[in-house]
């Protein structure tokens, strides 16, 4: 047992702009026996997420900075290789924090039992793991959408914001996408079941918003910031929410906003009295109890589907992360490195 | 009584920046009889607002753009010279719609009794008035302050400002100012009852808003916009409150902020998990019917004062209006054209 190599993709220097590879590293060693109230994983399906990007600048955030040289963090599916801890034993099915690596040990307490007789491996990294809570609470208790009242949802075709929009459709409302090319308008709307997508490279983008919800929006579920925010602001409708979720526009430190933009934004604020709030899923993590059932009934009846950019092996963890930051990711990522026993 | 000369402040252009005197233009005539339903009156105490320079673009806001002629509108405090209404006599005092004129005809069900036994006629334009409720309400409604946080509060020593201080340290909070001289930061301190107060004209404001405060501001109820909030939001709290009542730096169309400026307030809203919600008095208006009870209480123990820069006749308004949005009052700006028979 003591025998196995873990390769561990490790934090190699901070990128001033968009990540490349050379950001990262892989360091390869031993892997540790558990100790006590521990568990040994492997990991089976990898789990990359924009908040890491937040964690490469050496700045305040909402998650602390990654130190040079730190193991890159992240959820993962597991499968319990040796377990020190009564509730797990070998073989169990877990997700975990596992990090980019072949082998995590944690303590068996931060792990979540995975049934897979109740959804397949990766619904349990995206619907039903962090992305499907985030989507769902943020939605829920941040945005308190009610049955006709029209959702814009920024980064549609998106992990998040995927989940985000079908369950506005599942609750009721009119969802509309804002999404990054035809293609991905497209399958918003006709795979996921969005009413309508705009796409913000469009030259006519602000009266594309407007043509499709002449009336305006009623709730904004951001995930990308930037442009695309201060266009959307003028077109909420009066008391209009707007949820941020995500700034992944600016995640690398992008602009493109000219100077009066902040004071044009606070302006609408007041003329349209919106209420702002900005939340991270942790925040939100004893609300809503009915999550996974809820959550699994609508997998279960095809009302929001398992949408997965998946890809094969150790090697594809950073080039995955490294595309979905360039948005060329279609639901949740997640990587395969190994099967289930 | 038909031969009664009225005075009316007429919107003459709209100001590119600052406003100046030549704004407006003063319309006479004589006065109209009450038609069935109304009341005239004769206006005692007349107010000038902030919302009125909103009022002056013709662009959307919560308040529509005023019409080159229209007579500027305003509450006021008036005394009943004829009524059809069966609610009112010859020589009630009254709080009307009145706009800056010497005499109005209002609907009778408009108008509130003003109690001078109660408080001092001023009082029913300030404390116990719309700028009082919107102090008030705003800050209990979109605030939602407990006993021992920490208010922030801009335009310190202004109407709603100085209120909604004063209100903070009646509910038990901790309260600090933002005012623009020492001197306003010393009345809002020493006669307001602020903890402290900070002069955003200082070089070392931010060192100084973080000096009052290290461990940061729960809430910020804001009236003036521009740097300043920008300055302020990233020492708001982790789950802090921006309440946006009013943004009257930016009310003239200036501007001092740099492009990334929205962008970095997105970033906090999302690092901080910051609400911000804008609003206006009358959304708020059917909340807190112990508005006036609890206001008049604290009027009458001391714990709320009642402060106004009073100015003396019909053509002093003009002025004082001019006075008010350059900031050179302090609490609530009032003039008094007539008084009482």
């Amino acid at each position: 047992m003591n025998h196995l190599v873990n390769r561990r993709i490790c934090f190699a220097r901070r990128p001033p702009g968009q990540p490349t590879a050379d950001v990262f590293t892989i360091a390869e060693g031993e892997v540790p026996l558990p100790g006590d109230g521990q568990i040994l994983c492997r990991n089976l399906l990898v789990s990359v997420d924009p908040y890491l990007r937040l964690k490469m600048h050496d700045r305040e955030s909402y998650t602390p900075p990654l130190e040079i040289g730190e193991q890159i963090p992240g959820g993962s599916i597991a499968q319990v290789v040796s377990s020190r801890h009564d509730d797990w034993q070998e073989g169990d099915l877990v997700a975990i924090p596992g990090g980019w690596q072949d082998y995590a040990i944690v303590l068996g307490k931060v792990a979540t039992r995975v049934d897979r007789e109740r959804a397949p491996l990766e619904a349990w990294l995206g619907p039903l793991g962090m992305t499907g809570y985030t989507a769902y609470a943020g939605l829920l208790s941040m945005g308190q959408p009610k049955a006709g009242e029209t959702i814009l949802v920024s980064a549609a075709a998106g992990a998040v914001g995927s989940l985000a929009g079908q369950i506005g459709k599942a609750l009721g409302c009119r969802v509309v996408g804002i999404a990054g090319s035809d293609a991905k308008c497209k399958t918003v709307v006709e795979t996921l079941g969005f009413d309508a997508c705009v796409d913000y490279r469009s030259s006519t983008f602000e009266e594309d918003l407007r043509a499709v919800s002449p009336d305006g929006y009623d709730i904004y579920f951001d995930n990308v910031g930037g442009r695309i925010s201060f266009c959307v602001q003028k077109q909420m409708k009066l008391f209009g929410r707007i949820i941020v979720c995500g700034l992944i526009s600016q995640y690398s430190g992008q602009n493109d906003l000219d100077p009066k933009s902040l004071d044009e934004y606070m302006r609408w604020i007041l003329v349209r009295r919106l209420a702002i709030r900005g939340f991270i899923v942790s925040d939100l993590a004893r609300n809503h109890p009915e999550f996974h059932e809820t959550m699994a009934g609508w997998l279960k009846n095809r009302q929001i589907r398992l949408e997965t950019t998946l890809y094969q092996g150790f090697g594809q963890i950073v080039p995955a992360f490294l595309a979905m930051l360039q948005g060329q990711n279609t639901g949740k990522s997640i990587i395969r490195i190994a099967e289930a026993a």
